[in-house]
């Protein structure tokens, strides 16, 4: 038998009707295919939220003030957010990163400090960032994600704050998949219709002004924001140390994309953890052939999906290794 | 305000964008209601599998012999099903009812003994159980909920185990809904197109023996199981002490539709944990007007999607009671 039908197999013969645990008997194959064993473990969970502002948000693309980054960051740092109860409850670690935050901070023992820029530029008038802060957050993110993998974690969550940064998922799915603006644009954080128009509007004018770009690093670029660019600097860095990444919603989903676009191999480790309330998001999971964990019309951010999530991927992993067999539980089988 | 509207305004102040936690919001709003408190909280979570065989089993409408309901409860007892696993997990107390079992267990101090018969008779020919039987299926879910509920449990799951089951939550809801055969019936653990053609026509042949039958209880009484009908009597007992109910996949919510039919408000304490592969299950969700949390293609039986949702449930209460309001976070609302 080769590797991947002695995983099958062992998940076949589990006392259930074959098949019958449906999309956990895909994870726990994914998992035990990653790790190479037949009785994997997922060790110190991690979660790590990037945080940016955005030159566009000043041009009316969200419900809520630029400043709600910093303020929904010290949220964070006081444990108050969604995501603080979420990774709490499930014994995740959790790291908040000022990926280029418009806000001076002081020193917390859960923030790093990754600042690329006090927010990117406006994408309507020129790229959103330049080449070298780009390869910092692609450095930076691989330090970061590094301190988790030497602590001894091998699976590991991104999330991200940024008022403005659907629009910037919304400019890279539409480049990347060549699918027109109204496509992959939705509500964000809670928009009315005339906001949205609004918001189609500007996104437009950012295509028009940028034309038609196909090089995954210069989409980036191009389109920001410094979280995202680190997320999917990040997601290559778990990668490459072959960690199980755990993908949230639109903005993640971008972000791996173009992680995806540099490294195609990359897919094999991540795990959809929410299909997101963001209209486009299924559209983009459907592009990359994936189905999500959870569909709780979930759009808050933060990377709440993957730490939901969690302890539904704990779950494939311990009915892989804790449940008996056919034979070992003198079951008959069909 | 009312309570209702206290219970909105504390979700609709927490720090992420109105809505943005979807359906967490409603499950945390009816959990919140049920308890009458704006603090809830979910204590000692208890999982109750209750296992019977099928007179129907023997005429080839399950893809598995009828020996597996016995031996599937020796595997209960042994700790080695997918549902001792996901419980174990999630820290949920687990009891194992031996409803009607062609079998006769030992004692085991995870085994609680109700047994109305060695199976049910063959809807066939027959009523699959007497009226006393249908009873004391009752009388004895009321006392096993009862255990649970002095223990201090305010939320209980349901599950259950007995071959050919599937047949009696397809005529169950065939009756109850007034839908032909054919759109209530699936391949339950797993069969071939011509088993599946050879069940419908079985289960046909049940419904014209039958007529029209219009009573809940005669419902149930006449396509049994005797673990449908503990299962059902165990919902009314947990909605009698105003515990939340989780519901699990196609038999269970069977169950609690007969419970429903004669308890119209026990819809107040459910809370619907997966929609199963089981072709009509979806159907039936819509037909209650009701979402489920997940969506896995699980179709295991034994309560194990409410042991998988529970992790779910209870960030629902966390985010409720944990997450800081935009006000006490100093965070700029729309």
């Amino acid at each position: 038998m080769t590797f991947e039908q002695q995983i099958q197999h062992k998940i076949d013969f589990k006392t259930k009707p074959l098949g019958a645990l449906g999309y956990l008997e895909q994870l726990a194959f994914k998992i035990a295919n990653v790790q190479q064993t037949l009785t994997p473990e997922l060790k110190f969970p991690t979660h790590v939220i990037f945080a940016a502002d955005h030159g566009l948000a000043k041009d009316g693309v969200s419900a809520y003030p630029p400043e709600v980054t910093f303020q929904m960051v010290m949220n964070f740092l006081q444990g108050g957010a969604a995501i603080n109860v979420f990774c709490k409850q499930n014994n995740i670690a959790m790291k908040i990163v000022d990926a280029g935050v418009n806000f001076d901070f002081e020193d917390h023992p859960e923030l790093i400090k990754a600042k690329a820029g006090y927010g990117t530029k406006s994408a309507l008038t020129e790229k959103a960032m330049t080449t070298e802060q780009l390869e910092f957050c692609f450095t930076e993110a691989d330090k970061i994600v590094n301190l988790a993998f030497e602590k001894g974690s091998n699976i590991i969550g991104f999330g991200e704050m940024g008022i403005g940064n659907t629009s910037s998922a919304s400019l890279i799915m539409a480049s990347l998949l060549k699918e027109s603006i109204e496509n992959c644009v939705g509500r964000g954080t809670g928009m009315n219709d005339e906001q949205l128009q609004h918001k189609i509007s500007i996104l437009k004018q950012v295509m028009d002004f940028h034309g038609n770009i196909t090089n995954p690093k210069e989409i980036m670029q191009t389109f920001g924001g410094f979280e995202v660019a680190q997320m999917c600097g990040g997601m290559l860095a778990a990668y490459k140390r072959n960690m199980l990444i755990m993908v949230d919603g639109f903005i993640a989903t971008a972000a791996f994309a173009i992680a995806q676009a540099l490294e195609p191999n990359i897919i094999d480790n991540a795990i959809f953890c929410h299909v997101s309330d963001e209209s486009g998001h299924k559209k983009f999971l459907d592009s990359l052939n994936q189905k999500a964990i959870l569909d709780l019309n979930l759009r808050v951010g933060e990377g709440t999906g993957c730490a939901l999530a969690f302890p539904i991927i704990q779950s494939a992993v311990n009915f892989l290794n804790e449940m008996a067999s056919f034979e070992s539980a003198g079951v008959s089988n069909k």
